[in-house]
């Protein structure tokens, strides 16, 4: 380790453990959460290993978690972000295998938006070649979430329905879902993306905007019988898709892009009709799922990345010493995601 | 069947299929969705039987029934009333080994709150001599659900909390889960109730209107870490109650005693957390659960009546002829089950 800096520069959170309160990824002003900060280079322990960013990605997850709105407490001090790539320039006992590996990486000892990221090295997926440093910087959480997911969609029937289905994961799970022979149903915000989803896989494509809405989701829930709806959003829209939803039907939320708090408004559906109201993680996904059949989901992700099936699309870029300053602004765009450079 | 009249006092539904509301069990004015009526005596077909009505007992889901809020469709003109006991009279093909037996049923073909009943004689259970016409006519529903809903408890460990705990069904499933070695946590309206509730089985008593509900219930939650909530009121009380739980736990409503619309105020605990919100229905426990062990509960149940660990509390009696102007006065007594005589 003798040719690494003693420092790096990082992107630390400026408070610890959880807010309490439930308000959504967005963000107006980051210096309320974020600092800029010079910090010692992480020294890997046995089992981890050190990583040189390449590029790290901008999920929702990240803007919950410095909002203190995640599964888990905020660390003052400790440089922020869940994902990302680069090279392993040194490693803990048992780790040594990785040396010198180029990475995809979910940051679980200190965060991915320094310069230097120490993680374990079970939490890291060695890239093809043939694979960019943008499709690596998400390989993980999305893609992972997308394979999971589909799949809970697939053991209820052909037809599931998507929120926020613009999203990367959105994208990834209508092609997905299309390629295993099913049928996504997809709801949008703009009209302009029904085109652009339809021709990813999408079996239909609703904006949430329309005011015949729900009289159009009901004719097409009464045709396809979607079971499973895996929702980003969680507001009262979500739940009237839901008392539209058929007998059994399974409300998967995975993220709250909404702050409200959505009424149930007929909680007879729960007990007459055996539908019900769940969440998903990945992080528990992971923690309860066997090795092997995550092993395999890894690698299907992984080519699919590298045939080009699936691909990340990069709304914005932003070295590291603008994060604090830019990435409010760099987040509106929506048609890709935020990528950090060091 | 020469000995039967040829018509029969009824007391039928005055409106068809579902309301489209949801307003709870509250009734004002039964003349609103009842009415008296004298109708021909049904004749049983193939494999059901004919029962001459002894008494009929009346559940919130009866109530729920008539106003068209339940998970079946009201039918104009047919008698009212899920549940009773009563002697068979009569029998189709291939239920003559009931004939002459006096038996609980759910009325699964005409209403139980008429003279004469007809069911399937898979609906019926023949009652020991021993148990009363009360404990016989409120057999099935309710000692049922709280086996079964108690045993769902049981699957999750071993402290678990049930709304409307002086209910006949919340006293059943206090008394069986100390029975069990289970540890139930008892929500109650009035102070009361509190004692007479311990003395039954509850590990812990609360009163909904306390002013420190919420911090209490916060307290022996984290103590004994209930993770099934059966819930019969289904209101913002008990999604905060479902908040205060910890991980993994399961929210089942079975009821909605209240018309408030819950607001889901944690959708993050779903995700985060493993909870998850669903309902419980006995028609559907008994589709999906094997005929052995229903048979096994039959037995226990009727076990618990003979040897007089569980009784059921009557606080009013209402012949036939006096429901439809007097039911909703003797419901207002809650101190017990409203029955009904020929």
């Amino acid at each position: 380790m003798s040719d690494l800096p003693a420092t790096m520069f990082a992107v630390v959170q400026t408070q610890d453990g959880f807010s309490g309160k439930a308000t959504g990824p967005a963000i107006e002003d980051a210096s309320e959460w974020l600092a800029e900060a010079e910090l010692p280079v992480p020294q890997p322990g046995p089992g981890q290993v050190l990583i040189r960013l390449r590029m790290a990605s901008v999920n929702p997850s990240d803007l919950h978690f410095i909002k203190g709105e995640y599964g888990q407490p905020r660390v003052k001090g400790a440089p922020a972000g869940f994902e990302g790539c680069g090279d392993v320039v040194a490693t803990g006992a048992g780790a040594e295998a990785l040396q010198g590996q180029r990475v995809a990486f979910v940051a679980a000892g200190s965060g991915a938006w320094a310069e230097y990221v120490v993680t374990q090295a079970q939490m890291c997926i060695p890239l093809r070649p043939e694979i960019s440093d943008e499709d690596g910087a998400a390989q993980i959480v999305n893609p992972m979430t997308a394979m999971a997911m589909v799949d809970i969609a697939r053991s209820e029937g052909d037809a599931f329905v998507i929120s926020a289905a613009t999203s990367q994961l959105g994208k990834l799970m209508c092609s997905l879902g299309r390629d295993l022979g099913l049928k996504p149903i997809a709801l949008v915000r703009r009209a302009e993306a029904v085109d652009s989803l339809k021709k990813l896989g999408a079996e239909e494509v609703l904006v949430t905007t329309d005011p015949d809405l729900l009289k159009k989701f009901a004719a097409i829930s009464k045709e396809l019988k979607p079971r499973v709806f895996l929702d980003a959003v969680s507001d009262q829209l979500s739940e009237q898709i839901f008392v539209a939803m058929p007998n059994k039907a399974r409300w998967v939320s995975y993220g709250k892009l909404s702050a409200e708090p959505p009424k149930l408004t007929q909680m007879g559906q729960l007990i007459f009709m055996g539908k019900r109201i769940e969440g998903f993680w990945l992080t528990q996904w992971m923690m309860s799922t066997p090795t092997e059949d995550q092993m395999r989901v890894v690698q299907e992700v992984q080519a699919r990345f590298a045939d080009g099936r699936w691909k990340t699309d990069v709304s914005a870029r932003l070295p590291l010493r603008d994060v604090v300053s830019g990435l409010p602004d760099a987040l509106k765009k929506t048609d890709g995601k935020v990528m950090i450079t060091p």
